[in-house]
């Protein structure tokens, strides 16, 4: 079951709710209302009480690290890819220049906004993700050239700059505050081992080794509070927009990993 | 002899040079244009025909590639720390984002503006420096508790940001623009290899290994296309900007390796 995540334009978001919850009136959403919908979701209306994985990337990561914190009993298996239990200080901060580049152009106003007005705003903000999201032996390999585009600036203005143009600011406005205070700990009351030293379920903790920023090192660190956990780092000169799966190699180890954890 | 580069707000500078080349009239610089320039102080003016190391950090290691390519007889050694012969892609796009927090901003007026209302823009400009300037590593370790400030983002505002918000905006874009389009191969063609198989001083190639846009791997590529060179890089978690000077083991670093290299 794939669920979409509260806020993100295709879920209950500021793109599509009614007043007064619409545009720039959408409220704050964190990871663990994702998490408690999901549950509600499966518990009252499909009366499902036990999960064999919780799989997610990115902000899906910080989704499973709360599912197996929150509901230890929930789920046999757990497989977060390329997020952190608790987010880190740098990517918080990174996270703030994603926001600053809507927030700070004066076509935003609060989020009640003109679509049109807001494109070269959300083009800055895809740039930041040519910096960021990918990783300097890609453009160095020049691995973009594989997508059809022959220089690195083609690549970010038709590939990456295009992907964030269609967005809705809003919606990345919600997600983000919600990706900057991913943390299992507020149910321990800021016990991070405490939170982590919960979980029951066997779990595969995979970075993405040129990750820029959800750590493979930072990663290892939180899966050594997890009893019962492996690491199983992924190679990939993707970095975290691997997740989009241009890599045929990543994806490879995703399944070999997948595979290997159902079969336990 | 410590010469202040082309535009950087002390040498000649868009905020300093008379009609018709002040503001935002000030001309485009090129790495080049500094060492032709520096090289003309030098041999003209001081009548210096040899000097014994070249060295310098960042856009000075830019311009210390330079010096070695296009006056390979002038120097017996030269050390480049954290910076590249040729810039790359990634760090291309990097640059152009921080740029884009200034020339974004509409009270940039091309580069007509009151300092004052450039503020939040250059404040913009200084977080992306949190992110990208040090490393995930700082973070994690709380390194910036050494500098006094508790929290990431009371450094992250009260250090770097504030650090930003005094610059100059041409400036740092006459800056970043000769930043962007460092490259000694201009020298031969395009051809890099040819570039810096011209060179005869003695050279330590000195990345940082934290450092998130010269990157280590990225250095050794193009040290090993030096004849007479050795790969020394630096540890710092400071990353980039451990060029200020604020890791004692940093510096001493830099210390050991110009003393050995001088010795020679």
């Amino acid at each position: 079951m794939l669920v979409n995540q509260i806020g993100n334009g295709l879920s209950t978001s500021a793109n599509n709710a009614p007043e007064p919850i619409s545009g720039g009136h959408f409220p704050k959403v964190r990871i663990e209302d994702d998490v408690k919908a999901q549950y509600q979701l499966l518990t009252a209306h499909f009366g499902i009480t036990q999960l064999e994985l919780v799989v997610g990337g990115s902000m899906g990561a910080q989704q499973t690290y709360e599912w197996i914190v929150r509901y230890p009993d929930f789920m046999r298996k757990a497989a977060p890819i390329a997020g952190y239990a608790k987010n880190s200080e740098h990517d918080f901060i990174f996270t703030q220049t994603l926001m600053d580049t809507i927030s700070s152009d004066p076509h935003f106003k609060d989020g009640f906004y003109d679509q049109a007005e807001m494109v070269p705003a959300l083009k800055r903000q895809g740039n930041l993700w040519n910096v960021m999201g990918y990783s300097p032996e890609m453009f160095r390999q020049k691995a973009y050239q594989a997508l059809g585009f022959d220089t690195a600036e083609a690549f970010a203005k038709g590939f990456t700059e295009e992907y964030f143009a269609v967005m809705d600011p809003n919606v990345l406005q919600t997600c983000a505050w919600k990706w900057q205070r991913g943390d299992v700990s507020r149910n321990t009351g800021g016990d991070l081992a405490a939170a982590l030293g919960r979980v029951k379920a066997k779990v595969f903790v995979m970075p993405i080794d040129h990750d820029m920023f959800f750590i493979e090192e930072d990663c290892r660190l939180e899966q050594e509070l997890i009893p019962n956990s492996e690491f199983r780092p992924l190679k990939t000169i993707w970095g975290h927009l691997g997740l989009f799966g241009m890599d045929k190699g990543y994806l490879d180890q995703v399944d070999r990993h997948l595979k290997e954890l159902l079969s336990l």
